[in-house]
Formats: structure tokens, C-alpha cells, sequence
């Protein structure tokens, strides 16, 4: 099957074949070792000199620990949000008590650092910003260099959602002066979705002491203090360390920048190709499509769930539809992680034979 | 390596295997079957006709969706704290603005059904009661049937923490009125650790409406909804469902009557050898051991240190220390889950040769 979903993205045979080893005893010093070196492969993949802290939980439950870790109810959150999960991340922010500002920017654009220099303007007693580095649901990338720059000048937090990006397009953590960001084991990682990361800057470790919203499981303090000890706080998820070990050191083989590279390469290959087959992308503006999934707007002659079905059961591809309001309106092609040539053309050569025979 | 630790548990060959398949699209159609094989064999080890949420998480993660669900700020909650994990329910309670009422039981003892209906009674507001199935970190057993009864006498919540048990030593859900049950892949069912279970009664389901302690990736009513359309609400642990779904075809197997028959053997056995070599149990009354884990004295001439490092790195045999104030008093053999008869006469033996050498 070639999977081409934006995560879970296919998991390369020997990194599964590492999380099939047998388990160990995670108070002892095989689980140090372990959690030691995977420590020091995702500081590098986050650009950071930062302690990461390590959940066994999906993305969405190292959206909840940013937020939780970082604010307390009644703070006043901008939410910068370009789709589904902005929208989560703001929806978890207000569950826990946050009150939120929250501009509406249209699905397929990127955030504007104008907007969010004017927000912040308006509204002085902001605490903290929460953005999308790629927002999944629509293909877009934001520009956080930018974003960052206007945050951190009006001295607020800022909390990046890099879960489809990490290790995909550039984020240097303490480069770029991001406060919190987090990421998942399933996307650019190559490893199957259990494992999730946060890192906090200084800024974000100080506001944490301060930030009273509820937290326990997702509690950084507890994971880095365990860190310490060579443990996670509460019994991690042995098996998908074991392929994150692997994947780490295959991806620092490979070398971020050449990592990088190789994700825009296929990424341009893609937007051409959908472009050539005369269907639209998605994204308003081509200098910020995502380089780690493709969006594509369904011509109105087109059946979304046929496409999507015949590719699926007459030639093993799985695409993404829609989410939320785009369900028959998009369809996303999931380019990141571990993804060959090969697979890509297949898509092309497919979509080619489907489209016809579903009224394009 | 003889891993004995009360969880993670040695993971069968096939599980393992089973685990390191290819990823699938987990919106798509392969994982609806899949959830739904997972979940029928749930209900069948939890012995309920409820819904179970399957969160991606370690066991504390279920713990603390049991307090969140069910409970708002201010509510009045008595915990039945024998050990480690009793604290830790009770902490999450109070972090989420519980008020605590509770009383101090002896570690190495069951808590004692009358002292359950005393608190009940002095304390009329209490609305739900928090209780350890299983106490890993004693090596106790709660009988969860009485307290059941007594509980729901005066009409309260029952939430029993049966990470350790369930699987393992009966605990029949529904039959026994338990509100809200939970546990974890790493124990009975010999799968790695990365999922978590919660199941909750009608009483658990209504008292969650109005609950209001903040939730949103534990939510147990966003994984009850999306499991109707065969998914998880966010990117489950693809390849734990994977063996967890072997996993349970393997117990159906062998039936759940022989599993509980099996696990009292195996701790019978457990327990006569180690009061054979003359060392003493650490649960005050035999009758409440329990049948996952053992917890044994350290005799006072002994160094528990050195004692379970020689058994480490001469034998290969790994055994869990003790936890919090228990640290250097007690040691603990695991014996649930995957353990065959040879691993344990290996441990039994492995004492005798290592306890002389360490002073006993």
C-alpha cells in the first residue's frame, strides 16, 4: 500500500523491526541509555540546548502540555490559527480556562505577522501566542522566523504546534526564539504515532512556575525531572523508543539540511505534477504550501469520495480527504517523512488514470 | 533476560511481530476493523457491555481521565490509598481541585471494607470514591467486591485503578457495579505499554455530563464518539493496537477463567518458595497477596542494592526494587502477563545463590 497520508506516514522496515525487540525494565539502566540517546537525537532535530520531555501520548497531548505548562485560567491567548489545528490548539487553550483573541484568517492563507503585530497592539494583557507551524488540514506553512520575531518584540510567549513539520522544514528552536515547541513521533520521524515532544525556553520554564492550569500527566516538570534520572515519570512507551532510537540516528545520518532539501525537492515535484493535471492547489499563495503535505481543491465535477475510494481499492493509494469544513472540498497528498520517488510518480500516474472516470 | 518486574511485562514473539507491521491510514477503513476487534476483546476482559475508551497513554493518563471525567473542582473524593498508586490517584484528584478526605492505611495491607462505610458515613458529601485494584508498589490485592457494595450502598462513584489486575485476577465490571474501571497495555495483556483503557457505568456516564474538571485529550466522551465511526479522536498507537489485538485473541483463547487460574498458581507458587527460603511477605495477610506481584522483606542484613544488581548483571534476571519509602525495604517479583513456570523456579533459584553472598 503506498500510504500517503500526512502521518501516520509509512515506517521504514528496520525502524519497525528496532520496535520489536523485547521489552526492558524501564527503571533500569538499559531504559537510561536508551532515553539518553534519544534525548540528544531530538535536540538536534529541534535545534535546541533545551531538556525535551518525552509522552507517551499523541500530538493533540503534547498540544495540551504546551498549553497547560504555559498559562493560567483567565490569561488572555492569542490564537493564531489557518485551520483544524490551530482550532485545536485554541479550543484546548479555552477548555482550561484561557480567554482567547482569535482573528479569523481564511483556510488556504498563511498567517500574516502584520495581523499578529496588530493584535498584539490592541490587545496588551496577551500572554502568550499560540501558532501552526504547518497546518496540516490546509497544506499551509507559516512563517514563524517572522512570527517569532513579532512575538518575542512584544516580549509574549510563543507556542508552536511543529507536529507536522519537525524534522521536515526548518525550525531552529532557540534560533528563532519559539518559547514552546512541540512535535509527534509519527510524521517526520518515520515512527509509528506514541511518543510526543516538548521543549520550553527559558521564558516558557520561568511562565510554567507561574501557570496554575491544572496538569499532572502532561506536567514538563515531572518529565524532565525524571529525565534526570535516566525515566520518564510514568511508564513509557517502550517499543516506539526503541524505533525513535533507530529513526534519530538514520535522520542525523542523513543530516537535517540534506533532510530539509530533500523534503522541498519532493515537495515542488508534487505542486508541479497536481498543477500539470490541470487541478489547483490549495494554498492561496505557492511561497507558502506546506513542503510536507499537499492540498488540492476537488474540481466541482468531482465525486471527492470516489477518487479517493478508486485510488484506494483499484490502485493501493491512500490519499487524505478533507477535515471538518474542507470534507469533499480538498484532498491531501502526505509527503514527509519516509517517502520515496517512486511513490510520488505512482501518485501522479494514478491520479492521471482516476481522475477521468471520476468526471474530470 | 528474565524480566520480572511487576510491568512492562515480557511481550510474547508474535505480539512483537504482530506490532512491527506497516502503518494504515488510521481514518481509513483498515483501522475501523481493527478498533472494533480491539474493542469487542476489551469488553470481553473487562466483563462489560459499556463502551471502552482507548487512549493513547500510559496507565496514569487512564487514571487521570477516570478523576477528570467524573469529578468537578470542589468535589469532596475518598481515597482508598494502600501504596503508590493509591497516592498517585488521590494527587491527581487534588491537583484538578479536589478536595481529598483520606485515610491512612498501613502499606503491606488491604483497606478494610467497614473503614470505607465509617468514612461514607461521617462524610455524607463525598461523591465518589477512588480506589487501587491491584497496589503494584505492595504487592496487595483490595477486594474490590466488598468495597463495591459498600459503595454503591451509599450510592457513590466507584473508580478502581486496575492497571495491574485486569487480565489477570477477576474483576468483573458490571457485575460488581464499578463505575469507572481502568488499565493499561503493559500488564495482563503482554503488550508493550502506550495504551490505556477506561470503561465507565451509566452512573459514571451521567455523572460525566455535569463534571467539569477540564479535559480534552482524556476526554472519555470525544474516544467514545469516534469510536462509532471506527476511529480514535486523535492518532492512535497504530502498531500497540496492533499487538494488542493478538494479544487478545491469544487470552480469548485460552479463556479468562484459566488466566485467573493460572496467575494464582504462578503466585502461589511464588509465594511458597520465597517463605521457603525463609524470607517474609510484605502483605500483612496472605489472603489479600496479590497474584500479579510479590513484595518480599528485605531481611536487615541484606543490601537490597546489591542484592538485585548481582541478580541483574551475574543472572540476567531483573526484579523491581521498592518504590518511594518502600526504596531499599522491600523487593518485587513480577509474575503477570506473559511468564512461563521456568522464568519463576529461575528466579527461585537465582535467590538462593545470590542471597548468601549478600549477607542473608
Amino acid at each position: 500500500m503506498n500510504l500517503r497520508v500526512p502521518g501516520p506516514t509509512p515506517v521504514p522496515e528496520d525502524i519497525r523491526a528496532a520496535g520489536a525487540q523485547q521489552m526492558i525494565n524501564h527503571r533500569g539502566p538499559e531504559f537510561a541509555e536508551l532515553i539518553n540517546s534519544v534525548h540528544s537525537g531530538l535536540q538536534h532535530i529541534f535545534q535546541t540546548k533545551q531538556e525535551v520531555s518525552i509522552l507517551t501520548a499523541s500530538g493533540t497531548g503534547a498540544m495540551e502540555a504546551a498549553v497547560v505548562n504555559s498559562f493560567s485560567p483567565g490569561d488572555k491567548v492569542l490564537s493564531i490559527s489557518i485551520g483544524v489545528f490551530g482550532n485545536r490548539f485554541a479550543q484546548i487553550a479555552e477548555i482550561y480556562g484561557a480567554e482567547i483573541v482569535k482573528p479569523t484568517i481564511p483556510y488556504g492563507s498563511a498567517a500574516d505577522p502584520e495581523l499578529i503585530k496588530n493584535e498584539l497592539e490592541k490587545n496588551p494583557s496577551i500572554k502568550g501566542v499560540l501558532v501552526t507551524h504547518n497546518e496540516t488540514s490546509t497544506g499551509v506553512t507559516n512563517d514563524i522566523k517572522s512570527i517569532a520575531k513579532v512575538v518575542k518584540s512584544f516580549d509574549k510567549l510563543l507556542l508552536v504546534d511543529a507536529i507536522s513539520s519537525l524534522g521536515c522544514i526548518p525550525l531552529p528552536t532557540d534560533e528563532w526564539n519559539c518559547d514552546v515547541v512541540i512535535s509527534g513521533s509519527q510524521k517526520g520521524f518515520m515512527v509509528p504515532p506514541g511518543l510526543a515532544f516538548g521543549v520550553q525556553s527559558d521564558a516558557a520554564l520561568s511562565a510554567s512556575k507561574t501557570a496554575t492550569m491544572p496538569r499532572f500527566y502532561f506536567d514538563f516538570e515531572r518529565h524532565t525531572s525524571y529525565y534526570h534520572r535516566g525515566q520518564t515519570p510514568w511508564t513509557p512507551a517502550v517499543s516506539i523508543f526503541y524505533g525513535l532510537d533507530l529513526a534519530l540516528k538514520k535522520m542525523l545520518n542523513e543530516g537535517l539540511a540534506n533532510i530539509f532539501t530533500r523534503h522541498e525537492k519532493t515537495a515542488t515535484k508534487v505542486r508541479s505534477a497536481v498543477k500539470e493535471i490541470g487541478l489547483k492547489l490549495f494554498a492561496e499563495d505557492e511561497q507558502s504550501a506546506s513542503n510536507t503535505v499537499t492540498s488540492v481543491r476537488i474540481p466541482e465535477s468531482v465525486d471527492a469520495k470516489r477518487l479517493l475510494g478508486l485510488l484506494r481499492t483499484e490502485h493501493n493509494i491512500v490519499l487524505a480527504g478533507g477535515q471538518a469544513d474542507l470534507d469533499g472540498k480538498i484532498f491531501r497528498i502526505g509527503h514527509l517523512g519516509y517517502v520515496e520517488e517512486k511513490e510520488i510518480d505512482e501518485v501522479i500516474e494514478k491520479l492521471k488514470v482516476v481522475l477521468p472516470e471520476v468526471g474530470f
